[in-house]
């Protein structure tokens, strides 16, 4: 069984991602962990809860943090309404409170204490902003030797960024939370755009699973519409499953191939939040990634053997 | 005809694309003009005079800069004498003093002089770093309108840097230089390592040019020993004509694919000297690379074809 904290912010694809750990038979789902990024943590807390409640999820729920590690960066302006809806669940009218208890702890302080209660076998998987897992770090830096992995949903490597020409959304809103959990000594796994953004889910794929599936499923179909509606631009009729590659990778890490070096993330400039390898392989003069951990990035997936999967997990119910 | 005003640090594979220009039948050579990089530009200056001593090259030759366009940069501590030997041009026992007479003006008061002696024509070739470029553009920023385009040999968009994972040594070594050149309302096409950095000539393809070509070819090929020796961590016996490759595209562009957009620099931070494309196609909110002239960078290239010419036109005498 792989032991999982889930750090996230749902989020459209951050719930698909869920119900995938929820459902796995070989995930032992320990707790789910929130941040802002796709909407405050207010709203991702209380979406979190939400899920938890329709898909009768037991792992309790850590409120995480509401602003950047660095708290000098400006603050959030404006969230990506535009691709998660007013809820941040697809605007499928979450009600504004969900009455269920929150765990007491922040986010990084659940995580210490469930890493320091299973050592060496927590897997951590974080889809959005890294900020609880930096925190986390910061305020207990020996959790680095306890946690087994570290797998974020983050990134790119290879192609252009989706924020700016070369930083994605997750690192490019903390990039110094994200600096902090590339370098630490433990082992990541980085799932970015190279990857996610060439696995797509079509309508008609999500629709024959909630068809099959039931009311559960298709919870997850009426609130995957709207963010279907947001991919017109850049996909046929379908979706990007980001957070769900993370999750995937935990338990079946084959479909991947990933290439080795250490990783830094940029803080500032024009480059601001952009996630740097150097692959192991070339060779340069000293500078800024020598004497770091080795990290993975991957740099190619199974997207049909991703979905596949998804599909099965999701339909054992 | 093509003018050509051609920027260098010769430099070994400076030296080569030199010889392609003095002997390509539609290139009309205006000038050399050296910069600092592969060495000093006392070096690079005194190389330029014995190769147009040694080839029987007219187009006079301007010195130009041994200092960043922004001073406050850290001065040159090593030359890169592992690449470009002890001389700069391959340890072929330059002499130390070439007695032939230098342009009076710097570099940029020349290139500012020829463009505007003929207007719309000029093409730079810049296969150095961008510093004459830059000062050219603030000392006389409407030569902008005035040149007819702008090639240079310098950075990597889908590739790996040369000196740092996402830096090439030329835009590296004047980061704030090649910025102003990248972002001026002028026409520039990158030839950078995603096409250099695989267009190899091998030792006994240059041995053989060499052996048909006479002693000017001969001296190219005896310049060239000590860089093919430094290739051998990369090349299969032979070398890359990274400089060589910006002068085919001056005659030869449909040897090169390449992807629209505009470009910038990013100066300061871990990715210091990254050339940055937003390309053509990709949308992202407001940002750095708004209203910026759109530039060509080279993502593809015929290498075999790129050889071809190169031999076809050095050896004609």
């Amino acid at each position: 069984m792989h032991k999982v904290i889930f750090d996230t912010d749902p989020g459209v694809d951050d719930a698909m991602a869920l119900l995938f750990l929820h459902r796995h038979p070989e995930v032992d789902l320990l707790g789910i962990t929130t941040v802002f990024g796709n909407a405050s943590v207010e709203t991702t807390t209380r979406n979190a809860l939400f899920l938890k409640r329709e898909w009768k999820i037991d792992a309790p729920v850590a409120r995480g943090a509401n602003e950047t590690f660095d708290p000098a960066r400006a603050s959030e302006e404006e969230w990506p309404t535009f691709v998660h809806g007013e809820d941040g669940l697809g605007n499928i009218d979450v009600p504004e409170v969900i009455d269920m208890p929150v765990d007491p702890r922040p986010a990084y302080q659940f995580i210490i204490d469930t890493v320091r209660a299973h050592p060496g076998e927590v897997r951590l998987v974080a889809v959005g902003r890294m900020t609880n897992l930096a925190l986390a770090l910061r305020h207990d830096p020996e959790i680095a030797g306890l946690v087994k992995d570290v797998v974020i949903m983050g990134g790119n490597f290879r192609v252009p960024g989706n924020v700016t020409p070369v930083a994605e959304a997750n690192i490019y809103g903390d990039p110094e939370a994200a600096d902090a959990v590339m370098t630490a000594p433990w082992k990541v796994v980085v799932i970015g755009l190279d990857v996610t953004g060439v696995t797509t889910m079509s309508r008609k794929y999500l629709a024959d699973m909630a068809t099959e599936g039931g009311e559960h499923v298709e919870l997850l179909n009426r609130i995957s519409q709207f963010y279907i509606d947001f991919y017109a631009h850049m996909v046929d009729d379908g979706m990007l499953v980001h957070d769900s590659c993370a999750c995937v990778y935990i338990v079946a890490p084959q479909l991947f191939t990933t290439q080795g070096g250490p990783i830094r993330v940029v803080c500032g400039g024009i480059a601001d939040g952009q996630t740097i390898q150097k692959p192991d392989g070339f060779f340069f003069p000293p500078g800024d990634w020598d004497n770091l951990p080795n990290q993975l990035a991957c740099i190619g997936i199974d997207s049909d053997g991703v979905l596949s999967l998804i599909r099965r997990t999701i339909l054992t119910a």
